[in-house]
């Protein structure tokens, strides 16, 4: 079935474009493009303002990154059946495993599908991301890509993951990953030509003047 | 001087790839690269939830779009002496002149520097931005560009402004204009690259993975 339920799991120290270029295009999706039938739900692990992209253990008064507030609509208790999520890398997936762990298992739970609901049909990551993709475990027997700032200490989380290198996004079974920030376009954008049909894909890169890159491979940054 | 004080203009309707694309190269310039002296304003008409992207007069119900919640941290009454402001485009810039118009009338002020602050050293609109920097009537006697999809209605608003087709930004004078959402990109780049310089904006399209566009005129969707 075409999935409905899509999730976006924001974090303190998300970064902004991962998440930002993804959602971009879905709204275009389902606000210009009829496909009104699709919903979000923002997912944190409380319902408190999530701020972005902040380095350090805990900077809330950043003057620039701090100054961006994002709410939630649903908590990892609270979150609706999904069939997609999607999830946004930055220097908030490098904090201490006690600050992660609730995300990290809300990953795993939400993908194999034990809470109660269905297995997700898609999970996909932007940058590191993948970082709590390892730290889950879903990773094993896959194919997988990341940014190449945080190239070593994510991919040494991992053994029996094929880490590509040279990939703006590896699609590996219902795994999508997808390499750093700007490459999360080029992913979602090369899911929605899978879900939705290549016309659309080519539609919608139009209407956001977005020149789409239709190989995974071509990776200028690798 | 170099400047410190970044407004982002939101509003109901704001399309998010517009303003998160030139806030992502702020966010890493700040974040990671050592200017964390420079400053983020988030300025809407009030301090409200602002949603994105809704389609029609009011639709805030949207199940995706609809589910982004951002919060404001200044009011047009509250903002702060800017230096730079930066204005993205969306449906929402199409709405009737009494909804718009205390946004307009916001930009012809701290443009023209005449709420008892210094005029802005940089105004930057992204896609239909644009619309408002015409209703405020700071384009005439300048080039400007607006996105491909609301060509006709932004462009018939102005007289003595040559607006530019073919062109993923231009700069005319301290009036930077962008064409279509992900051009934002492009224009950030390119107007960091002038304040800061051009190995700045080098280093920072590499670490967010960006395939730089250093020729404006290069615009494949004209």
């Amino acid at each position: 079935a075409v999935p409905l339920s899509y999730g976006l799991l924001i974090f303190p120290g998300f970064e902004v474009l991962d998440a930002a270029g993804p959602i971009e295009l879905l709204n275009v999706l389902s606000v210009y493009m009829g496909h009104n039938e699709i919903q979000l739900s923002v997912i944190a692990a409380t319902l408190d303002v999530v701020t972005p992209a902040l380095r350090g253990p805990d900077v809330p008064g950043h003057r620039f990154a701090g100054k961006q507030h994002y709410l939630p609509t649903h908590t990892f208790d609270t979150a609706p059946a999904l069939d997609v999520l999607i999830v946004p890398g930055g220097v908030g997936t490098f904090k201490p495993a006690e600050k992660i762990g609730p995300m990290v298992e809300f990953i795993r739970n939400v993908y194999n599908g034990s809470l109660g609901n269905p297995p997700l049909q898609y999970v996909f990551s932007i940058c590191t991301g993948s970082r709590l993709f390892a730290e889950a475990g879903i990773l094993r027997g896959h194919k997988a890509t990341t940014n190449k700032q945080g190239w070593k200490s994510v991919t040494k989380l991992t053994d029996k993951t094929h880490w590509v290198a040279k990939a703006r996004w590896v699609a590996s079974g219902n795994i999508w990953t997808t390499s750093g920030v700007t490459a999360g376009m080029d992913g979602m954008v090369a899911l929605i030509a899978q879900i939705y049909g290549d016309e659309k894909a080519e539609a919608l890169c139009d209407m956001v003047e977005h020149s789409r890159q239709k190989d995974p491979e071509n990776d200028p940054f690798a």
